[in-house]
């Protein structure tokens, strides 16, 4: 139980310690024993070093290291020498430790999987065993990134004036979108706290306090069916100013991209970053969340159709629908059945079907082909800049339908094609802004808000919420880099007859509004600021950073999909007391 | 809903400004109207800036001013000029905006109580509005003492190579000694996940894992009945180290200690920091987290009794009880009444009664004056360096009840002789080492630990564990600051023998063993390293700095003694579909 303490980790030692006797401690990485040389690997987070013990020289020690397997926690004393055969692509490669003396400080039973970076166990033993796979330099190495980003964020956020404010987890249940995780109170049975979906409205009232400027690392918590990108409890970089436009929330943040790109990565990125309305997003790309490193942009043809024979196209602008397209660039080549799985990909999306126009050895084939007028097809190849071996892609329907699954369909083709691999160490950001206040919910027949109900509309169509709701925007934005939504924020409203107005068209009685609101409601009377916010996603933050599609990567003790945590065994039965105490049963 | 953009805060103009057209954004603080002059103090986060308005000059600013009252918030463009009477308290006393031109961005209601430092408002009210409380500067600036208490634990930690990694909140219930707030899981009805009382066994693993250097600050939880001190959920300051000892915990944290009063205060605090043992701050002091701001220590009188005629003494020690008082300076004085009200003092700590010896006046008068010889009587002089006016203070009972109630008199007698307010200001920290590993628990007839089940024994003392684990001491170590214990830490055991041993010891079963820790149990076989480290109570620590006894002081949204939050009303009643989602009846 005891051991000789390091006086060096195994990631420092380097030519110019030749000479110096040290300790290190740390893991059996490797074991090769050449008879007359025993080869060591110790590891430790910092590095890996070569260890050498000569049976000849020390037999002792050439004892004491018979049992050692990988893994076995050693300490070794010994002299740095210069290695005969230099290892270029170690940091410690120039070096190794003649052995004088080391000993087990505690053993390792042959683990359930090798610690190597390219492993092929299944994600499911890894997980079970964490605490071995978190071993991988790969996994450590994000840990390490993440650190980093929370380190730049709490620097950057400190010299720009917020203060970090932790808000509670113990808090009240308003679930308004996803579903809340209820904490069961033992003092006040049958009461429920809730956990935090977002910190929203406290830091709001930190805004009505006079804060001015709030952060916050922050874990949220969200009751859904997880999707396999998702997890129950995950972090954000949550922020609040006072006193601010969207610019000026849009300028912090924009900086606070810059710096950490520049720190973390070595990258200079550009700001300001480009803003898309979410109308331009949409109609450009078919996505509020568009990947904007290769082109492929969607066209309106709804003009070229106009006159149209195709009934399904005429009926779709009768209807005041959308048709569109993309040139799915040298995809003509693509075979009946490849078509057929796009068509089918593209009904995923809600699209009835897809029209598509092959353009092939000087020749152009398509089951419309009969419909189209040689005016339409130089038209078209005009819009979309055709050459041979393009393919059309088109989709007639409304229009949140035929963007959606237009949109969908560019990235299936990119991803298809190649481009997505290629675009890769490429970083676009991009704000879309002017999205839309509310969205309909066919199901419940009411609005419901697209980003929360404290988002505040734009100025200028403060008016459309007594006339035409479904036109007002909102004044939010959303951060998005390479196809992925970073993060979103808004402008609160900070008006209470407009909180309340908002919470009349979502439905809420003023009973209701009141039960679970009003608090807020009550705040917004006593001189709430002008203010707005933004929430980063960090997990999504770390996994462009480290450049892992995996989010249980970066995170050290992840959830499954369907919420278990296969290490530690929970969610768990508890003991009946604990029920009892809580005036609860199953 | 628009308004003007501050050009400057309210905290930051100065002589030097003088002439600058400027904008301003903020809160009215007051108000007064002197018919030819209106003044308004304007207050942010930053301070306070005086805003002249003259009706003569500027009659539609003087109308627009007209219906403003307390807690308005404005906007307010004018120049700044030099004030007529300087006000020497206010950093921005030396000037005064004269308003060009305002406007009202939103208005307040009377508040329900007025926002200053000096408030009659019960706490109950101030709760239920905190968003109002928290304008207050003196607890605002609490919070900015918070946030700089974080900022230098980021940066230290960060520094000294350790790693910031989130455990989870979703995580296995495992409750060993305070109870776990449970979260029901909908997907897997019928279990629970538990919310963390630490992440003891996660920072354990992250050990396991080779991460080295571990720290956190991380919200923990424990449904206990609450004491004025206690909130249901707190923050830890957490951290765990590989490869070290005792020694180094303390070193780091010694270095961290130092830099925070450093930073936050200013304050140069000497280290290393004193170190007592258990047994020499319980004998001294009559606590495990003695107060050594003053003296008034404890002495052991048995010797002195040896041969007393007083039943009571001896008694004591003929059943290895002890005998042990300490000198009350200067509280001779007492009356019969204040010394019985000692007594009860002393019966609420277990004492069975309280002897006393008063000095006044030349004379010494005592209820057992007359078992004392003159010989008896010289030695506690000599003792207690007793001069004339003192009063000692004597309890016989067992080792713990008679130092427990003495060191809890002690406080008391320093507390009513103006000692504890006498030594504000002053920071005395001390480690104490070497506690119990076990307590006895008379209910349960079973040992419990007194640290956790993790905590390592003393090397020396592992054969204890099988001949008498009573007397093994705790590889721990808790950290004391003027009587109050912010931190205690351990090493923890690293051999899966051992923890075993431990947790048979604690009674488990190794069927319940396996069933809570197994997951533990297993990570030791893998090669885990000698580790320990310390969790600080980040409240009190910002308690400690900021000077306040009231734990609500430093929490931004705190919940009452039974749990409640008195502004949103949590815990709450929850829909019927939310627990019949999860499976739950009341």
């Amino acid at each position: 139980m005891t051991f000789l303490k390091r006086s060096k980790n195994c990631g420092e030692l380097r030519s110019q310690n030749i000479g110096e006797t040290v300790i290190l401690n740390g893991w059996v990485h490797s074991r090769r024993d050449l008879g007359g040389l025993i080869f060591i690997d110790l590891r430790d987070r910092y590095g890996i070093t070569q260890l050498v013990i000569r049976p000849e020289l020390t037999p002792d020690v050439a004892e004491k290291a018979k049992p050692i397997r990988s893994e076995f926690v050693l300490w070794a004393k010994g002299t740095v020498h210069k290695r005969e055969s230099i290892n270029s692509k170690m940091p410690t490669g120039e070096i190794e430790i003649s052995v004088e003396d080391c000993d087990i400080i505690n053993p390792s039973e042959l683990p359930p999987f090798e610690i190597l970076d390219e492993l092929d166990a299944s994600e499911e033993l890894r997980l079970k065993y964490r605490y071995l796979d978190l071993r991988r330099p790969a996994l450590q190495n994000n840990f390490i990134i993440r650190n980093r980003v929370a380190q730049i964020t709490h620097s950057f956020f400190y010299e720009n004036n917020f203060i970090e404010i932790e808000t509670p987890y113990l808090m009240k249940s308003t679930p308004e979108g996803a579903r809340d995780f209820l904490v069961p109170s033992r003092i006040h049975k049958g009461k429920f706290y809730a956990l935090p979906q977002s910190p929203q409205i406290y830091k709001q009232l930190l805004m009505v306090s006079g804060f001015d400027r709030y952060v916050q690392i922050v874990k949220c918590f969200r009751d859904e069916d997880l999707r396999s990108d998702r997890q129950p409890e995950f972090t954000q970089i949550d922020a609040e100013m006072s006193f601010v436009e969207q610019d000026d929330i849009i300028a912090v943040f924009e900086k606070f991209f810059k710096r950490l790109w520049k720190e973390v990565l070595g990258i200079e990125i550009q700001i300001p970053f480009p803003r898309l309305t979410y109308k331009d997003a949409m109609e450009n790309y078919g996505s509020d969340k568009p990947d904007t490193r290769f082109e492929m942009k969607l066209h309106n043809l709804n003009q070229i159709f106009a006159n149209t024979e195709f009934q399904v196209f005429a009926n779709t602008i009768a209807s005041n629908g959308i048709i569109a397209g993309f040139n799915a660039k040298g995809f003509g080549s693509y075979s009946r059945k490849q078509l057929d799985e796009l068509t089918e990909f593209a009904k995923k999306y809600g699209a009835k079907g897809l029209s598509y126009i092959k353009f092939t050895d000087n020749s152009i084939s398509s089951p419309i082909l009969k419909f189209l007028k040689q005016e339409d097809i130089e038209n078209l190849k005009q819009i979309f800049a055709v050459e041979d071996g393009d393919l059309l892609l088109i989709i007639s329907d409304n229009w949140r339908t035929t963007y959606t699954a237009l949109g969908a369909l560019r990235l299936e083709i990119a991803k298809r094609g190649g481009i997505i691999e290629s675009v890769k160490g490429q970083y676009n950001f991009l704000w879309v802004i002017d999205f839309p206040l509310f969205e309909w919910d066919e199901n419940a027949s009411r609005w419901v808000a697209m980003h929360h109900p404290f988002t505040s509309p734009n100025v200028s169509d403060l008016d459309l919420l007594d006339t035409n709701p479904g036109e007002a925007r909102a004044n939010a934005y959303d951060i998005v880099l390479n196809g992925v939504e970073i993060g979103g924020g808004s402008i609160r409203i900070h008006n209470e007859q407009v909180q309340k107005k908002m919470f009349d068209l979502l439905g809420l009685t003023e009973k209701q509004a009141n039960d679970k609101f009003g608090f807020l409601l009550q705040a917004l009377k006593y001189g709430a600021p002008p203010h707005g916010g933004i929430a980063l996603g960090l997990d999504r933050l770390v996994m462009l950073l480290t450049g892992t599609d995996n989010i249980r990567d970066v995170i050290a003790f992840p959830k499954t999909t369907s919420g278990l945590s296969l290490m530690d065994n929970s969610p768990s039965e508890v003991d009946p007391d604990q029920l009892r105490e809580l005036g609860l049963k199953i």
